[in-house]
């Protein structure tokens, strides 16, 4: 008897009860209820997953060896982020309270809201790594409180001053540069200093929010707000490892938007890098 | 001493006073602040309206003979509906008070409701005449009430049974059908009865709002959910040269997504097509 | 506890035993392990059919109501097309002695070939119906004899004179077009003595074999020989229609090659031809 | 021994001496005022024709009966017009001259002058027969004398009233409009009273300019300035029959521009149009 | 009432009395060798400017704080190479006589002999920075002097030896080397040179003229003639940090050809950069 | 009288008796008889090497004066490996017969077998330098032994244990990068240890195998499987530079895919770095 088509990302397929970390995708990003942008991520990113290697030549480990399961996507009701941010903080609580480390592919940056709430309500002193092109401190944008561009705000809201590590941060308004001052720790360009904020986070649980957009254009093409001058791969790669210390809580890969690559390489290099990330963080 | 660069839609560059018809965009399509959609339609249609000619081969007009004015583009909070739907009503209905006519570039369908709004506060008796592949008579969307998909719905909210009249409509889940039946003028695939509904309306005041995506998808390939078995350019020059004698108090055009066609004739005919409804509606 | 991530074509959910109809996909069309072509295509389809309503307005039947089950997509040796074609006929076989009527996704054409040697082991008097652009009736293609150039001429060698009937045809050699007039029947351009070619197949076993590129390239860019000249899409409704007459033991739909169409309106116009196929096809 | 790389239109490889048609490419777009690019056709047609076949479904011709000597692309001085028009006069005379019938690849619609100033040269009496979507008829353009928006009216400088037959024409200025009245024989939209000016014309030499814009953009995508609105591929087939009565001298297929059309259909259907016009005018 | 709609480079719409910077795109690019599209430019980065913050990372300066005049497009002639000249030479001049700084977006390179000939006519002793790929020095390209091919041998025949500075070629024939040996100052692949370059020059008037394709086509694919092996983003604006330091009495942005970049990257840099650019040149 | 058509990859065109070095294209991808992929990469490389100079800035040597022919490309039965691998021994063997070295462009990296068997029939002791991303030591791919993933373990089969010097490798599964440690040399991520081998190989012949996508996908998008994390051109200058100094008896590109990168630029790399490994190559 035949078998229902069943889709994960590479190697992803063991039983739930088995599974340390568990996928799940936020296709999230607007009103517009079919088409353009980040909503088409995680499903791009299974099926072109089966063009990569379950073999890490970097790490000399295996997918094969690890167990993670992709309990799919979300439906999330465009239009109305609040419920969309509902559903993400529900899901994430599930996985978070069968003692599992959730890994939420995204849709737009706000996405990881959802996320932090779950974490914050059940990890205190709950810490954020941020990886980003942009700061996304707004207070509003267009008089709009949950926003992409207004997340770590949002987040910050929650977890407080001192508690935020942003890194490769070169865009933003005067005002989101100066509330860093006051309110975050924040390096520009790159991910100097990154090395002392792990060890300054020692054994706090966190959260790490990677915004694929911290990576330069070149490397990363496809998506929405591209902007120069940013992290080369490897560079990533590096900073991966050291976040790999810290004492993940959950995690998200978020702003891959496969559409504006027609070549698909930055659909590739994600899901690359996903592959790495759970290497790393499988434990 | 040079001057500021000023950039409409070809020939809509008289004075305010003297226009009889109004143009704005209406550039929402979502929350995520930059990129994908039909957000990028006014501003495209603006400058590929550079590519075609003044004069009309099919009415022997020019648009350099009327008096249209292009107010530009409002600046549309995403991620918020309402909030959006609000200015796009208060923009409509300066637009009547002048005693002009307003003409609406969409912008994602859900925009109408704004300007129906605005419509229906001042013109009772309002009718509306809809061309598009979709019903766009869902209840909600995913729970949520203010969604392109539920726009038609929204508008009889306001208009009451009887009023809309809805042409080439080819796709919709059977709950909108069976809504259409009891409550709209609803011709599905074509533009049959369109003569007869255009008697019917008389004099009555009518908002006229359409879709792009009515058209055929080999004519018109930008569009977010390309529904093949549409009616072709000359059928839509046509129908429009019909609702032309009806009592237009403002129209739309809507979901054209430029990015979606690399050739760019979406963005061409749907300027093209602007043109011929402006030059018809004109009196 | 969360369900692993399946993924059917719209709505193809049922459960096997209960199923009527079997889809599974063939992606195969080359040597080259990754990327290009119609492998992608029932992937693709399965994505993009979420664009597209349950409900037909054409048939006003549902998707919900009919019981079909997506079997996923067979993992096919790329360079070896005898291997290929026999996992393609084991799969077709099994569905059929379940009692169900298999549909396949290519896949280039070539595929085809295995289903109709499944086929015509399980029913005599076998006949073949074949819409396309192009004859596909070479004996060999520079040496090689599985080609999908050559996939009805291998259809002949197994069913023999008089059995096949090819319609839309528009493409071809000279060689072809003289083997066609010897030994099939043949259409050329258009759906012409289609009504009679139903009566006369009568309640003969048929497999029915559509390539996509039979519909002109305005209709369906997406493909790998766009050749201008064809039918439309309301056309291919209807001889669809014609076609769902017949005594259907197999069907397939093949060369969709979605990334030769940025617009993403070839994929879409597949998934609603493939729902109106199977509402029609659903006894 | 190995030989050199040769590359012709598919088939158009006999020697100098036996043809009757002599291709060559001119691949010139600089006086193009919105989207250039069609300097690449004549290499991308050559390239694509074997993708199609040399045999014709429509005419039971096959191109390895005919002789066709394709001499390959001028090198033309961009940046100076009058330049690139005598060295496309020099060539055309030069085949001219060896009693053989010149056809042309465009380039932008200027490179017709060139080729018209060689037929006027030798044929008294020359008439034009031109299919266009634009009636390229301006004086000047921006001042410009020899715009491809003016190459109508140069060649009306030339042949004088009453010589020009003008089909499918759909976008102009007023004034266009208005000389077409006075000195050429205009259809606008269609091929209506194409069989009339056939007779008219009689056995006056002609040389047909083949704009392939005059298609609708549905079925040719790949133009600068897309015209909805247009001919069919298979109205252009019966309106080529019937110019191939006349006594052609010369002719071009010009304005394709392969990189507007990433499917590749427009050239492929320009590629199959030739053939079918070589396959018409060969005698 | 409404006003009409103004669309300038972000931020730069102060009144032209204030503006010590004044923008204009020069969209002319028909002598363009090999894949034409740089017209599109500067309203393309106008649009795509909006994407951008006015805040700069890298300055902590925002172009909020700046008065620049955005004075739109020049409408060039395509075909006459010398009347655009002459346009673009004439509203360079203006501007200067004003008392301000022309900044020029291309537009082909040979825009920048229009504004080098203005500058040489008001400032004596005038010097040349060039950042390019290409040497641009041919002294005629098939013929054609005025070729963007050829536009720094024009711009040297006016300016005279030594005054060129050329830096991060890569690509020329090797009279083009040897011509710059014997008169310019060339650097070759990088900007190696470049502070001493800065001394020397001192306090003399230059014009600054960037092509963007001195960069890695890496960080910037959107441009027809992509030379491997650029300098990367960051050293470029390290470059614009030190030419800053000149007394720059003019200087444009050119080459960047939208189309070529479905990604918008190209675009998106161009912005960003230019906003570096006027941050630095702003005093 | 005119000439055919002749087209050669830039200054390609001496006689062949005079050429050291000779070109020929090996366009095999798949079974698939029409389009994507790597089959189209030696006509584009012929038609884009006209857009690069014949001069290197790097070298200070000029195309123009050395001698290479070009051949064209082998027509390749698609479907059949086996035989197109005979063709490609079969014109390898003659080019080599007629002491000459052969440049093949390819194609997929099967492509290389057939050339390394012909060089092995010829070389005694012959060693292989592979630049690659991916190790392509499989020993079948889904059950087939003549796969480009398997393409140098097939190799491995003729030269034997510690012939095969391959770099920049970084994906494979886990037996491949075992095999690597048992049989060949491997160096991962860069050219590590290049001089060395250099040094080592000493005066054996060498065939040189060079998979573009060995190069980062930021400065080469257009391949099928984008491997983030890899060399960047100017090092592959330098590599190729290294390799030079070998007594290479043939030598080929590969894995060029032009349609995957809309902005040419890959294409253009590919052939400026061909056009530096002939002036490099030729002695």
């Amino acid at each position: 008897m035949l078998e229902k088509n069943i889709q994960t990302f590479i190697a992803c397929d063991c039983e739930y009860d088995e599974a340390k970390i568990v996928l799940f995708g936020a296709p999230f990003d607007s009103t517009t209820s079919f088409r353009p942008g980040t909503r088409f991520a995680s499903q791009a990113m299974r099926s072109e997953s089966f063009g990569i290697e379950t073999f890490s030549a970097y790490q000399d480990k295996d997918m094969l060896d690890i167990k993670v399961f992709d309990s799919g996507d979300l439906e999330l009701p465009f239009g109305s982020p609040e419920r969309a941010l509902a559903d993400i903080q529900y899901r994430t609580g599930v996985i978070m309270d069968d003692g599992k480390i959730p890994c939420m592919i995204g849709g737009e940056h706000l996405v990881t809201l959802g996320a932090v709430r779950a974490a914050a309500e059940r990890f205190s002193d709950l810490h954020i790594v941020h990886f980003d092109a942009h700061a996304d401190l707004r207070d509003d944008y267009l008089g709009v409180k949950l926003s992409h561009a207004c997340v770590l705000h949002r987040c910050h809201d929650i977890v407080g001053d001192g508690k935020i590590y942003q890194f490769g941060i070169r865009s933003g308004d005067r005002d989101e540069f100066e509330f860093a001052k006051a309110h975050t720790h924040m390096q520009r360009f790159n991910f100097g200093g990154l090395k002392n904020a792990v060890k300054e986070i020692g054994d706090a649980p966190v959260y790490f929010t990677l915004d694929l957009d911290v990576l330069d254009p070149s490397d990363f093409p496809g998506t929405g707000t591209p902007e120069a001058g940013g992290v080369r791969f490897t560079a990533l790669l590096w900073a991966i490892e050291q976040v790999s210390k810290l004492n993940i809580v959950g995690f998200d890969v978020n702003e891959l938007s496969p559409a504006y690559d027609p070549s698909g390489r930055s659909t590739a290099l994600a899901c690359k890098l996903l592959r790495e990330i759970l290497l790393r963080f499988y434990k």
